[in-house]
């Protein structure tokens, strides 16, 4: 590792240790060397106080002065409550820039190189870019595209399966998955399930850790036949919005909507496209989906090309059936040449299962 | 690792560097040790050779007096061309024997270790057992059952499919993982499809590696409906062997044998039970089977409870698909409880995929 990847390492932990308290800012951090050593650090801490820049910069002093400034997003250009951190790099005196990744924004990318490079100091960028980018993903994506950051979820057999042909599917994986499975929940701030998933499995959908924050419910239901009675919109534990078409009953709208549920009516006449339903989170501000679909809900999204990481909990085991759902079905894919494939991919061992995190990567 | 572990590791690897020529012997090795030093190591090389024991001794000369010898597998009882060697390590004066497994066989396990106690040798047993007993898995099936240890193959997307909806499936898996197939073929004395493997794919199921040995191909056909010019009739590059049941063609036989065919007739009336299978080829003394098939072999073999190790090469794809084929089809297994286990599971990259290597733990 070179000092150079040594230093924006220790600005990207800093910056991820702030993981789910910056929203809806991206987690930035900053390291400033003088002299061969560190004399400041800082990291963006909550939407509203100052950038990571800026903590840096106070904490070095007058020992910034000449000094370089290591930090994991393209330093801001416009006036927020501080001025641009770009300026205030220029005013400290440092005399050499380092960034991991620019600005997502394609509007705005560069304004900040460019201020500190119009005042003659040296910028490199690209230094652990991957990493910076992977830490904001969620915003990186809804910044730009104003649509959530798309995760899917699995838990399936090693031979693809997600029950058994009698439609049993306690459990597949281990306690430890599922414990992993509420982690996830956790930093998603919806989750979606297709209405077969309620009728069948009746599941809670929160994140069930100390201090877990429940995403918001969203069911896609073309027709409204979700049961009153289900744990989604009996338990109040969370907020629960209902997708469905033009096919649904206004009675049944009604009563929904007395019991607190939000019910979103879409422009399709029997069926709910994926894309409007990310489109009309991304206008109430979710910036990051979660789903836990059964196989038809996972190919809508996958086949779609909407799904931007996939988590894969394989237990080692093997169910069989020519009838037992698969957890990507559907239509399907027609040349294995065209297939998904994963990205990135990396996999770890979780209680007696493994785990696979992937970035689908789309064919033409 | 303790002292014990390191000197019956290195009889362990020398054991497993004779993989491939001992057949039908099993493969052993063997460390004498004195004066904290090896003054011997032995293996055994070729059926009809001196065993492992006898080549440490003659190395160790008079050394081995007071010595201790490690050895994998239980020293033999029974008189062959070289006299049972727990007799000959009684006659070279050697103090402790250390032993990895005792006898696969039942009926003498134990005979050789009551011959060292009998003559006040210090007998200690289970050292790295568990490595002994994996190193000669077919012999030790083999050697007790009389059927061939079976090794189900599988190539698979992660959504747990062998091919698109179009049946198109070229290629699931990266070519390091093709090569490595042909790896594990060379390994096995037989190779078994499904006829409809043979009819859609048409494969020539060869060992197609440097110094490769081909296996027998097995093919199970209720009917034999094979095409005559299937490459593995028409290219003579190995043993063709054809189950079938009572339901075939005198005339279509007629045709098989006289192409140089193997047919048998099995007691089904319709269908090909895969236990007779592999009793019958138990008997014409294959004893280890690879089977390569689609979902339904794969299911008939899994759920008679009938595979002994499984190697699942994972792409790290998606295909989807409803009516996509998954590699373990059939009925399935009816509760997730009672699923096929994979033991003792190890994973590791090959090319772009994953290889997953288990042993099924079958349920009541």
């Amino acid at each position: 590792m070179s000092s150079h990847e040594f230093y924006m390492e220790t600005a990207l932990r800093n910056a991820q240790a702030m993981k789910g308290q910056t929203d809806p800012n991206p987690l930035v951090g900053a390291v400033i060397v003088n002299d061969n050593r560190i004399i400041g650090i800082g990291a963006h801490l909550r939407a509203g106080e100052p950038h990571a820049e800026i903590h840096a910069i106070r904490m070095a002093g007058e020992k910034a002065r000449g000094g370089t400034i290591y930090v994991t997003l393209e330093p801001c250009s416009h006036y927020g409550r501080t001025g641009p951190c770009a300026l205030a790099i220029v005013e400290a005196g440092i005399r050499k820039v380092v960034i991991a990744s620019l600005d997502p924004n394609p509007l705005v990318a560069g304004n900040g190189v460019k201020i500190l490079q119009d005042s003659g100091i040296e910028v490199e960028i690209g230094v652990l870019r991957e990493e910076s980018e992977r830490m904001n993903e969620v915003f990186n994506k809804f910044i730009v595209e104003k649509i959530p950051f798309v995760t899917l979820k699995a838990g399936i057999t090693m031979d693809g399966k997600i029950a058994a042909y009698t439609h049993d599917s306690k459990w597949i994986t281990s306690a430890e998955a599922r414990l992993d499975v509420h982690k996830i929940r956790n930093e998603n701030m919806a989750i979606l399930v297709g209405v077969n998933t309620v009728i069948k499995d009746d599941p809670e959908l929160t994140a069930r850790i100390p201090n877990g924050r429940n995403p918001i419910r969203v069911i896609m239901d073309s027709k409204l036949s979700i049961p009153l009675e289900s744990k989604v919109i009996a338990d109040q534990k969370a907020e629960t919005w209902i997708f469905t078409s033009q096919n649904f009953s206004e009675d049944k709208r009604n009563v929904l909507e007395n019991l607190g549920m939000k019910v979103f009516v879409t422009t399709g006449m029997t069926s709910v496209d994926p894309k409007e339903v990310l489109q009309i989170l991304g206008e109430n501000l979710v910036s990051s989906l979660m789903i836990e679909g059964g196989g038809s809900i996972n190919a809508a999204f996958l086949q779609n090309k909407l799904v931007d990481k996939a988590v894969i909990y394989m237990a080692p085991k093997l169910i069989g059936g020519k009838d037992a759902a698969t957890f990507f079905e559907g239509t399907g894919i027609d040349k294995m040449a065209s297939a998904i494939e994963l990205g990135d991919i990396e996999v770890s061992k979780i209680g007696k299962d493994f785990k696979f995190t992937g970035y689908p990567v789309y064919s033409e």
